[in-house]
């Protein structure tokens, strides 16, 4: 089936309603979170043109936008590291997702090799200020050996 | 201890090292994942400036920046509903957040009234442009006893 994205005329029917009405309020984006379907662990936020989104709606497999490189992007095609959707929610005001997600192969999901990106820890309360702390014991995969020399997404 | 944010230099240091040094790319907002500690349950997306990541890292309590109202917003204020950090990640890049929290009273988190803003699931693959389905079966407070006639977060 053919996804389309309904108009947004009333605040009651984007909150309240059945039908997909997304709104891409950063310059063309939503953002949208990725579990891990298994143990709920955050693995990424990424981000989501209208074109991503309808991707992943037909595929089952998640899409997102690459702000580097401008371009909608097949997460694994790479690789091999495919996110398949076990679930997928949107929010009450439809301007962000929700994916929850197999992942193929090593089961990563960052570009440094490592399970989720959130792989530190920030302290905060009494403990503000105190360096990062990293949460992640080893990387599931070498990065060189998978991407070669292509441009590190990473943006000073 | 008073938080400093580290410049961004290297790209080495930003991804592996244990020196806080945020960006804020979304005209000077981060996005920030807020999850429930009790059972990983996405509750909400929301944004922070420079100065929400300070006073959520000072004070253990989640802000945000309110883009309706271009504000540092402490969540919980208004309603009570206030978010205790249990639990703060960033990730690779250093320009998204994990949180995950317990959030005070009712323990919803969406202006709605839900638990979580990702109250509905949206159909994808074989089921693809078939309705959103709603997953909470009802709210658990209601926004104009709470917020009264403050207006409405959602934009059209």
């Amino acid at each position: 089936m053919t996804v389309t994205f309904a108009p947004r005329i009333l605040v009651q029917d984007v909150e309240e309603g059945h039908a997909l009405a997304p709104r891409f309020p950063m310059g063309g984006l939503m953002p949208c979170v990725t579990t891990d379907a298994g143990d709920g662990a955050v693995l990424m936020i990424g981000w989501m043109n209208a074109e991503a989104l309808r991707l992943t709606i037909e595929t089952g497999e998640a899409h997102y936008f690459s702000r580097t490189r401008q371009a909608v992007w097949h997460k694994g095609a790479t690789s091999g590291l495919i996110q398949r959707v076990v679930e997928m929610r949107i929010d009450d005001d439809q301007d962000a997702l929700w994916l929850a997600v197999q992942v193929s192969g090593s089961g990563a999901s960052c570009h440094v090799g490592y399970r989720s990106c959130f792989y530190r820890a920030v302290p905060f309360g009494a403990e503000a200020g105190e360096p990062l702390r990293f949460t992640e014991g080893e990387r599931r995969f070498d990065p060189v050996a998978v991407y070669g020399d292509a441009p590190n997404p990473t943006v000073l």
